[in-house]
């Protein structure tokens, strides 16, 4: 969006009619104006469906054991917020979460650990790649030679279920595993949520619309517009609005012990993820369309 | 199937009317005499149906990369070698495959690598958790620190993946990632084979006839009739020839430079993976069946 605000100031300055219209998209949802981002729908429906095949896969065994699972999100915990959406009445939910919008401890962490196994043997936790410890330094940062920077001197935050699995392993001598959902949560579109493809389709749409109107340097959004039944619509913002600033998850959906969302968040989540558009399926598996020659 | 074996010599011996039928169920698919086991469908779909994916993924990235998947497989590679069905006209599949059935060096790996990087940018390999080298050793007993043995005394394979991925940033030059597809690949039942669902309750049919028909000491096995359209049924042997031996992927199969897989293994896997059982969805996930309180 930034890229868009400057090109659109620059082609005003030279006089260019080319039009430069921003249309959102990102799986981490932290974009601001817009109610949330297309992309986003369907990595929280991948996200939450795993979640639930994992609690049943952990829910057989005795061992006391706890299984870390690391979702996406550098400085917005909304993807990992979306394992809160596996609960209902066939599944317990994951049983802690934590997002890099709250500071994390890891006296903390090891103590909810230890009251919810008094409860039961396995628990899947969610957390996200970014949190952050009180002092600001990445939770991944305490783990020795992972201070590693990519190619934009982001540090990077690999590593933190692994981390965070070995410490439970040896401080409080439990089965402890490390589940990373990589790059699988961006790129799993055979449960792609047919909401969110519909709105993609949306912003796509009114992007073209606006161009084809004549405004330049304007960002589309997505409006909500009801809740029962879901409704949306889309808006139309400057740029800049949109620009430079990450939305995070409001503290008040986060539960008081910071280990958890709180029911707002499952009603702003839970439409975003429903509806289903299958595959179309050729000798097994999901054909995709190539638009390349 | 060992345990069956003991238990129906025990029951013999001690007069029990207690009848012990084994029924095939792994991902792995090693079991012997059996075509084939359950289980092994729907995990196979899961691992080549995210290979498709995350060569979509992979392949919009013009920096030389590889993306190193690592996918279970002790000592055999049947799910490792489904990587290979990802492979189809819309996709121009997985480019390396590694498996435990044939001897994997550092050497042979880079050479691989570097070979396919001259014609594409991106590359996706998948290699199983247990390759070895040719003196027996694990692949991922070459990384510090990661000499780990489970409670039965097996060594922990976990980190092959991560391992190669940065032995290949340190030595190539070359961005490289590694995923372990983890627990996922075996309990991802939203994307289940529908001839495997059905052979399931096959076999399980066929187990309790055996029962109710006084066999004891036997195990159920999936014969394969016909390949064109793909056929099957139920066969029933003695337990002690299904038990304590590994069926590995025939080495004819596997192609000359050892990592990849020749067609063979396409007609035999390909019939496993068809046919979907799309779950019913309950508020935008899966639905679970629980059969406990």
């Amino acid at each position: 969006m930034d890229t868009i605000c400057k090109l659109a100031a620059y082609g005003k300055k030279i006089g260019s009619d080319i039009r430069f219209v921003g249309v959102p998209k990102t799986i981490d949802n932290d974009l601001m104006v817009t109610d949330h981002t297309p992309g986003f729908g369907s990595a929280a429906k991948f996200v939450a469906t795993t979640m639930k095949e994992l609690i049943c896969d952990a829910r057989i065994y005795q061992l006391k054991s706890v299984v870390i699972v690391e979702v996406m999100g550098r400085d917005s915990g909304w993807l990992t917020a979306s394992a809160a959406l596996a609960k209902g009445e066939d599944c317990e939910g994951v049983d802690l979460i934590y997002l890099p919008e709250v500071p994390f401890t890891m006296e903390n962490f090891f103590a909810d650990i230890q009251e919810r196994l008094k409860e039961k043997d396995s628990l899947v936790i969610a957390i996200s790649e970014g949190i952050k410890l009180p002092d600001g330094r990445y939770v991944c940062e305490l783990s020795a030679g992972n201070q590693k920077e990519d190619a934009f001197g982001h540090k990077q935050l690999t590593g933190t279920a692994l981390f965070l699995a070995s410490e439970c392993a040896k401080q409080l001598k439990i089965k402890a595993r490390a589940i990373e959902l990589s790059t699988l949560q961006r790129c799993a579109s055979h449960i792609a949520s047919a909401t969110d493809i519909q709105e993609a389709y949306g912003v796509g749409g009114a992007a073209v619309q606006a161009a084809l109107d004549g405004k330049s340097g304007v960002g589309i959004t997505l409006v909500r517009v009801a809740d029962h039944p879901y409704r949306w619509d889309t808006g139309m913002v400057e740029i800049d609005k949109m620009a430079n600033y990450a939305k995070t998850v409001p503290l008040a959906w986060i539960n008081d012990t910071h280990n958890g969302l709180r029911d707002e968040f499952i009603a702003y989540a839970r439409p975003l993820i429903e509806g289903e558009l299958p595959p179309y399926y050729v000798n097994g598996l999901p054909q995709h369309l190539r638009l390349e020659k």
